[in-house]
């Protein structure tokens, strides 16, 4: 369901669901690909659960760092299909502590996989948001370009995993 | 995991694990229990599934009304085990638009089934806080008096389920 508080991003991936899904929940991976270059994410803490953590810690050349807390919290997870987690919430479903744990706005996202046939993966990932002026907070801190090229990282290392098979 | 953000309610109820959770998981019999008497439960809208809206409405003989509004959200269902739901986020895991639509303070809870022996069961009913001062202002509202007279109905219902086995 698309709602107005919503931001929504799709990219088709040239790599089959199986490897997508082992890009997007592998902690060695999601290093390479989370944080769009030339950010980086040293850390990664994921308990792919309901309930799990899932904190990702992202830096920068120009100083920026999110830091070791803000944890947000794993909701669902059906495999090559679904993963949703929210930056509300942190381990084990406790809210979190204040709005400044989840980058000054709390959002669910949705990340989908879906077969798009000759080895291509639809991705489409889904930022919910409490209201319209946290989506714009979110859409003007360059969410489309940021998870686009994220999603491309995504690509590219799904892809990579291919001569692995 | 205890947690000094957290309040806890158990109570030893006389019914088998499979009724207390069919007592505790279908709307009719939630509305006979969930609020604590002369405090009522006019409307019960529930789904037990991850994301799954989670409102029961409450009215009291002063006029308390809880309104409409305020859907929580289920977030993880183990059939006769466990029920977690939060109001910091609304159906399909969105984070709530305000504080307000959670009754002032978010928190989730975890409902916990365990079997206690001679057809009883043990019910032990964890809501955890962002921070102490939630827990607080909780606790003053009459946590453990009205969670415990509603785990004391939840019992009654049950109970009288047996009947009908």
């Amino acid at each position: 369901m698309a709602d107005t508080n919503d931001l929504v991003l799709e990219r088709l991936l040239d790599a089959p669901r199986e490897l997508v899904w082992e890009a997007l929940t592998t902690p060695e991976h999601l290093k390479k690909w989370w944080a769009p270059r030339p950010y980086q994410t040293p850390e990664v803490e994921v308990d792919f659960r309901p309930g799990g953590v899932f904190r990702l810690r992202m830096t920068g050349p120009d100083g920026f760092d999110t830091g070791t807390g803000g944890a947000g919290c794993v909701l669902e997870v059906v495999a090559q299909e679904k993963l949703v987690w929210t930056s509300a919430l942190g381990p084990g479903f406790r809210p979190v502590a204040s709005i400044e744990d989840c980058g000054g706005f709390p959002f669910t996202a949705i990340m989908s996989l879906e077969d798009a046939g000759g080895g291509k993966t639809r991705y489409k990932a889904v930022a919910m948001h409490r209201n319209e002026a946290d989506r714009e907070t979110h859409a003007k801190m360059g969410f489309h370009e940021g998870w686009g090229t994220c999603a491309d990282q995504l690509g590219e290392v799904a892809a990579s995993l291919k001569e692995n098979v």
